[in-house]
Order: C-alpha cells, then sequence, then structure tokens
C-alpha cells in the first residue's frame, strides 16, 4: 500500500502504534509529541510538527486513547500547542477514513457532514479483549511488587468473571496460587468450577472474604464497601482494577473505609497503557489495521 | 427437604443423576429401568416398577435426555414397557416440578393445563458448559485411542471456537500439542491470540489444512467437504463433534468424500453419555437443583 | 549421508523406526517382518527377505526393543524365521555400529571382538524421558476409558514422584483434577509443592487413601499391599504402571489382595508401544542418531 | 513443645522465619534486629535487647543467611552491635542444635567441640528448590517491570535448564510466551522436548539469540560475553539470576561489553529476599524444622 498514515496526538501507546503501522506502510506520520526529548526513536516514521502539512493528502487519520478530554481540542499531552478538532477536520480530505479511541459524537458527526468516514477503534470486541489480557498482566506485576510474599500458594480472590476475571484467574492459578472467583450468575460459576477454579456468589463474598491474601475487584459495583471490608485480612492486598462503563475512571472499593480500617488498596486502572505501552500500541495498530481491511472487502 | 423425587426413564446417565440426587435427599425413586440387570448398583435410591406408585405424591418429576424420542411416550431404553406421557402427566400432582431434557412443546402445554412448573433442563447455560468439558475430554480420549502417536508434538486443527471450541483447544495445547483454532469473528480470532494459540480464518482453512495430524470439527456447517478434504493428509484423524442447533446430530463432515479419498473420520456425538455417564448424571442432577433453589428463592 | 541401515527384528516400533530414518537417510532396509500383512506401508524403507543381504555392507545395524529375549536369537515377533545372533554378527563389517536395546552383555562381547562398536539405546536418559511422557499420557488414556467420570474434578494420587509421577501428575493437574504426590525425600515433597499440588509421604499414605478415585502407582515396590488397599474406596480405580529397575515387569500391586476386595486393578506396563507405536519408533529413531553424531564429533 | 527457640541476625527474612517459628512454637526470640523502627509488628516474637538473656537455655538456636561474613561476627546488617561468634558460643547450651546458612566450618568446629550439633539450612534441596520458585516469580516480576510490553507473545530465551531454569521457563510459557531453554546435556534438550519448548543446544546460541525480546542467564559461566551479545537485538533486555556455586554473586554476563553495545542488562541476583522476603522467611523455618523433626526421628 502506498497510502499516507497520519497519527495525531494521544499518549505513549500511538508512537508505538505508529511504529508498527510503520513496519507495513511507507509513509506514517505522527504529530503532537514535541513536548518528548528531541531523540526519542521514531524508526520510519517521520516526525511533521505543521498541522496541515500532516493532515495533506492523508488516507488514514488516527486520534488517541481518547480522542478528546475538553470536547475542542484533540487529547495531546505531548503537544505544546492546542489542537483544535475543526482544524484537523477541515485539513482531512473526504475520502479519508479517520479512527479515534472513544471518539464523541460531535467529531463524529463533524468529519461525516465532509464525507469522513468515522470509526471508533474502542467499541472493537478484539481491542477489548487483548487490553483485558495487558490489565491482567499488569494486575499480576502490580501484586508481585506489591506483596512481600510469592503469587505461588498464595490466595486469591477475583470479583467478577468478565473478560478481565477470567484472564487474571487463568494467570494466578498458572502461577500456582489458590484462587477462587466470584460472579452472579449460575452460568459463570458454572465456568469458573470448569476452569478448576472453586466459585463464589458475588452475594456471599463475605462469608469468605477473609481467607484471602490478594483480593481483586474486577466489576464497576460496590462490593467491597464498609461492611464487607471489615472481614478483609489486614496484611491483605486489595487491587481495585474496576472502570466504569465506558472507561471512565471510578473507584469501586469505599477508600475511605478501607483508610480507616488500615488496608492497602491499589487503584489500578488504565494499566495497558502503563505497564505495556508498546503492546498497547500494537493492539490499537492492529485494530485499526482490522477495521480497514474490513472496509476494504465491502467495497 | 423431606420430599419425593422421582426419576422416570432416560438413558444411564439418570440413574448416575439419582445417585446424586440421593445424597441430598431422603425419598428418590427410578422407574424405567427393569431391562438393566437386576443387580445393578442403585445405593439409596429405590427401584419402583409401578408408573403410579412411582409418581404418587412426588413433588419433583425428571425426565431423561431427550424427554421423549416419538411424542406419545417418554424415552425409556431401559424400560420393558412403554411410559405413555398423558400416563405420567396424569399421575403427576398439580403442585409437583418437572424437568426434562429438550421437553417438547405439547408435553409443557399438557402439564401446564393441570398446573403443573415444567423446566427443560438442557437449555440452562451451565449444563451447556459443563457438558462441553466432558465433550472436550471425550474427544482428547477419541483422539487418544485413534492415533498411534501421542497428542504432545501433534498438530492440532480446532475448526470453531465456541464453548467446546474453547475447552478443548485449552486441554490440547496443556498436553503439549501445537494447536491452531479457526473461527470467522475478528474477536474471536484475537481471543484466540490471546490464550496462546495460532488462530486461523475459518474461511481460508483450506490453505494450511494439509499440516495437521488431528482435525477436530465443532461447528455444524460444512467446512469439512470435498475441496478441503483434498489437502488433508491421508494419515490424519478427523474428528466431528459437531451437532445441528437443538442437539440434533448432523454429519458436519462430508463422510461420502472422506471415505473416497481414504480419510479416517470419527463421529464422535453425544459424547457426555458415552464417556462419562456419571459426571453427565451429576451435572443433570446440579443443574435441576440449581433450577429448584431458584424457585423457592422466588416464593 | 549416503550409509546403509539396517533393522533386525523388534516389534511394531521399529517400522515406525526405519520410517524415520528413511525421512533423513537413503538405504534404509528392514528385516523380521514377513509375518505382518504384506501390504503394510513402508514408504522409502526396503523390506528385504534375505539376513545376508540386508546386512551386507551395513553401516548401521539396529535391534528392537529388547534386542533379544531368548539369549540366542534376536527377538523378532514378526519373524516367521528364527534369527541368529552369531548369524547376524557374522555378517555385519567390523567399522559397523550397532545399537540395540537392553543389548545382553554377550551380544556386546561377541560384537566386540569382531571390532564392531555396540551401544544400548535403552540406557540413554533422553529416551527414558521420552518414554516417561508416552507413558503418562498411555496412563491417562486408561484411566479415561476405564472410569465413568471425567478426569476434570476427579481425586487423583500419584505414588511415586519419578519421571513418569512427574510428568503424570503434571498432566492431570492441567485437565482440572485435584492430584495429590506422594514421595519419600523432603526434597521431593518440596518439588510437588513448588508445583502446586498436595505432597504427602509416601509411608503415611495409608492415611488418605480412602480419599482418591484415581489411584496411579508408579514405584517398584509393595505400597499398595493388603492393608493399604483396605483403605481404597470400593469404586475407585488403581493403574500400576511400576516396572522393576531394567525393565523386567513386576507386579508392584498386591492383585490377590485387590480381587479379593473387588477392587478394580489395572496392570499398563510396557504402554509406549501400545499406546503409541509412532512416537515410540521416532524416540528409538531419534535416540540413535543423537549417539551416532556424538560418535561423529568425538572422531 | 515448649522449647525456646532464638534467632540472632540476619536479614529481614529472619523476622518472618522467626514469625511462622511462632506459630507452632511458644518461646520464640530475636536478637540483633534494634535499628529496625521500633514499632515493627512482631507478633508473638519476642524481642530481647540482651545476646546472654537471648540465648540463655535455648534448645534451637538459628542464624541467618548468611551466618557471617567476616568469619568473627554473626551477619546482622539490622544490629547497632558487632554479635561476635565466639561469645554466641558460649552462650549456647551444649545440648542445643544450631543452624545457620552457608555455615563457616569455623563456626561448626567450635560449636562442635562444646558438643552443640550444627546444620547448614543451605545446604538442603527443599530451600534450594523453593528458592528457585522464589527466583523465577522475582525474574517474571523484573522482566514485567523492565519492558514495555507484554510476557505474552514475548519471545524469551532461558539459558541453563536446572532449577531456576526449570520453573522459570515454565511460568514463561504458562503466561503464553514463546520460550526456548537451551542447555548442553541430550537428556536436558530431550526434557525441554517433553516440557513442550523449544530446545537449543547452549554451544549453539549465537545463531538464534538475535530473535529474543527478553535473555535470562541462569548458568555461571561466560555465555553472554562480547562475541554473542553483538547478535542480542538492541532492543532486548537481558536478566542476568546466576550465581557462582556456594553462593557468591558473579557476573556471568560480560557488562562491559553490553554497555559498549548499548545493551540493557540487570543483574538480578539473590531476589528471594528482595522480592519475597515473607515467603523465604517460611521457606527457611520450614526447613529448620524438617532438619529438626528428622533429628527427633533419630534419637
Amino acid at each position: 500500500m502506498s497510502s499516507k498514515i497520519t497519527f495525531i496526538g494521544g499518549d505513549i501507546r500511538m508512537i508505538e502504534a505508529a511504529r508498527f503501522a510503520a513496519k507495513k506502510h511507507k509513509e506514517v506520520i505522527i504529530y503532537g509529541f514535541d513536548k518528548l526529548e528531541k531523540n526519542f526513536d521514531t524508526y520510519d516514521v517521520t516526525i511533521e510538527t505543521n498541522l496541515k502539512e500532516a493532515l495533506s493528502g492523508a488516507d488514514t487519520v488516527i486520534f488517541g486513547l481518547p480522542s478528546s478530554v475538553d470536547g475542542k481540542n484533540i487529547f495531546a499531552p505531548y503537544s505544546s500547542k492546542d489542537i483544535p478538532i475543526c482544524s484537523v477536520i477541515s485539513y482531512i480530505k473526504p475520502s479519508a477514513y479517520v479512527f479515534g479511541g472513544m471518539l464523541k459524537e460531535y467529531i463524529q458527526k463533524e468529519a461525516e457532514t465532509k464525507g469522513i468516514k468515522c470509526f471508533d477503534y474502542f467499541l472493537r470486541e478484539e481491542l477489548t479483549l487483548k487490553n483485558a489480557l495487558v490489565t491482567a498482566e499488569g494486575a499480576l506485576q502490580t501484586a508481585m511488587t506489591e506483596t512481600p510474599h510469592t503469587i505461588h500458594s498464595s490466595k486469591c480472590l477475583v470479583i467478577g468473571y468478565g473478560r478481565i476475571g477470567k484472564m487474571l484467574s487463568d494467570i494466578l492459578k498458572k502461577l500456582g496460587a489458590s484462587v477462587t472467583c466470584s460472579a452472579r450468575k449460575e452460568s459463570d460459576l458454572a465456568l469458573i468450577e470448569c476452569n478448576a477454579m472453586e466459585a463464589v456468589n458475588t452475594s456471599l463474598i463475605g462469608k469468605s472474604i477473609g481467607r484471602f491474601d490478594i483480593i481483586f475487584n474486577t466489576v464497576p459495583f460496590s462490593i467491597l464497601e464498609e461492611k464487607n471490608l471489615a472481614s478483609v485480612r489486614h496484611d491483605a492486598l486489595i487491587i481495585d482494577l474496576a472502570s466504569k462503563p465506558g472507561g471512565v475512571d471510578f473507584e469501586s472499593v469505599d477508600f475511605e473505609s478501607a483508610r480507616k480500617l488500615g488496608l492497602k488498596v491499589i487503584w489500578a486502572t488504565s494499566l495497558p497503557g502503563k505497564v505495556a505501552p508498546e503492546t498497547s500500541g500494537k493492539i490499537i495498530s492492529d485494530t485499526v489495521f482490522n477495521i480497514l481491511n474490513e472496509q476494504k472487502v465491502r467495497r
């Protein structure tokens, strides 16, 4: 392919995403990273300092995760200048494809008025799944760093058996931990047993919570509030991995009560970008190219 | 509980189900197994030879899987006499709960006219999941028995990444096989990669099918027809695990073409009852009690 | 390599070994299989019916496992004629290498008098290890076939933590069984715990033996004698995998007592040749070539 | 048991060891930790500040790991005062048992002159094995922390297939890495294959070293010297886990050449005490009690 791909803003993951893109494509541009040290390694990625130049003739434009925080500018923590959404849209050619994470409706509307096709890569199941895996590894790393004992032989509770709960419990079990998972549905409890772990109904967690060394919360509900926290062992570690649907961070654990009880709670959200920016960048890049390929097949 | 539980007909799994039920309940009756050797071990289960007696006062009545084949009689391969559905219904008291696998609509309708509550345990996700696990083990056993080599180091293809595909590929990988899984959806392909196996799009299977020692089909579609079969290695083993939605057996593999090509194909459906009747009976028993417990909570 | 390799006698594994050899070498001959159906598939292996012809000019001569049973003839269950050791030796050229499994001293002595170098491939650790793996898979297959329940969720005891005990317990655990291993040395008990399984001292097995569904014995000592057997559950399965040092079969389980107690005991020795002759043949072939390569490096 | 157990010096692991000892024994004393914050939690362990008092009547005396560094005093990094070996010995009663890690010969001799029995717990295989497991987890934690990608999908090389190499490679594989192990002996190479990983002869490592993301060295030989390092990818991570036999730290990797080549090398020795002091303390405590139990059986 001889197309031009331009990355506008986003965090460090987008540089990695651009690098992976550059392995397959000739012209890959990034814009919005001038605050990073000048000599960061860009391999075959071209750094462009003029926004119009960066977008001129681009077939594919990719924003970060999230695409925008304030609703006016593209999210670009490493850019010294603001990047107004309206300017960006005005420089993109009508036949281009635009990709963003948590792409706000107004960006989509404005772009589509011009005939630009918009896609939110954060809505894609393959990205969600692979991010869950990175989160699970990050949770393991956090647990290893924050405890004076091994994961092997430790008693772990994983609250919630969604994507992250499944992958995390699997990893912990493979490392030799004794793993209990909680869920509410009979079918999830059955699946936990199929995976050879102990299953407990989330509503009955209080009864057994006192026997765990490490407690991972993956559900965005208030399971770990005062009453249940009071039964937690005082030398246990609680790691909160839950984020509200839509990706907004949210303290599922009652931190105030935990502090009063002297419990150690770690609020570990947005792990993928922190613990493995390279892998996270690759996941975004792969997802964007999956969408592009599907579009080509349809045409 | 001091309730009376009666099992009517079904295959050997229902005797095992009755035994598990008898571990928790005082009065457990079975009817419809007089063709089995007289001295089969029934522990705390009572064999009743009179249908009316068996059902008299029963709070819970459980049929086999399926409940009926001909639409007139309860499925009872080990009974020397027919067991007419209408007689059975007439002997059940109105407040009773009736459970059956693939319970036909007309049985439900007739029972519910009398005020009897009916439940099809085969529709429950926890039974489907646990049966998938038994099927996966049965598929492994079949592969071990039918090949002159170990699973370890063998090259396996699992077509389809539903419940059975997931569990089977996981087992094969743990035993040291080199495992490739096929799926159609990007999200399933991503999950296969998350599980550290090679992913291939089912539509492109033909390209690589020639390098596998064992091919497991889990999808009820015609993937393994003449064209793809022609590329299969002549010493490979094909195991067909697919059944049509609704549980009706269905030859997904083109057996005729396979025979002409000299390929070894094993049609391995309904494995749970064959390879592990005891576990299968326990699964049915557990599922019935899950439903009963939910009913009690609701009352 | 343009050398001539001749296989003399042995069981079905040697045909598989010859086939693997033929993938790398031009001239591979087998002799001693005339009782097998004429049209068995030999690929690039040449069947020779004249012993002298078969051995004439051979650089490498390979006997089966064991090489001889009666001390006079080469072990050749599929040969209609006896194959006298002295004739074989007389036809082999002095610069040749001779390989055999459990090669008796007198064969070695006689061959070495002529200047022929002899090697016992059965003494090689890599063959022992890989055979242990095949045995572990065979033990799993046997357990699956002989029980009405799944390996998943079953309670397994593995007596002895040598090569087979290690590999078998690992497989059972991965399939979701609850696995206890017994050993005598503190270091082995520690290793069992490192591998996240329950460890029990072999001398104290009697105390807990009543809670297991499947008991695998891997040690050639009388652990499972009357006293311990009396505590075994009557529906448990016992699989005896032990063979005396040197490979001689030996009933480690007290079969007489087991029978009186109504226990189901399976004497499963020499599994590799039975459950996976192809893999077993490859192991022998690989081992012979390892030895040959080492000899070349030394020269 | 109503015996008195006294811990003298050592690092933070010994406090943990004392705590585990106090779970089973009434009188557990520690001496030599006055430099630690006063209010560190000692549960049922008594802090004694007078050496003579601490040792008076003690049945069991336990030193740290190592027992002594300078040959004159007991190793006690958290003690504000020196603890002379000769004083310690003079206060111990003749019937006592003394345990130390890497117990120097002169300590043993002096103690045994008085009739005191001495044991070096660091020589015990169960301690070595369990420490290897802690080291493997610590190596994983280090790799996770020091790389911008996940362990899943990364290409790992583990040089050496001893205790640490075995356990580390097993963990990496379970986390979804692609793992290659190197060894020199055919039997180790066979075992690597049995464990479903790629095996490479250590002497041929140079040929393929360029394809790995993470390289773990576990052997105390100079494998990673200039020539091999030159082929390593510049974004790879090298983790050196080797220590000289006897436990003396030793830089197996040529750090000078690595620095010149711009490679990232982490020298990660003595991991158990750093990443999991609690578990390490338990291992020491368990080992000491294993030895004590064996002594009682012999008496």
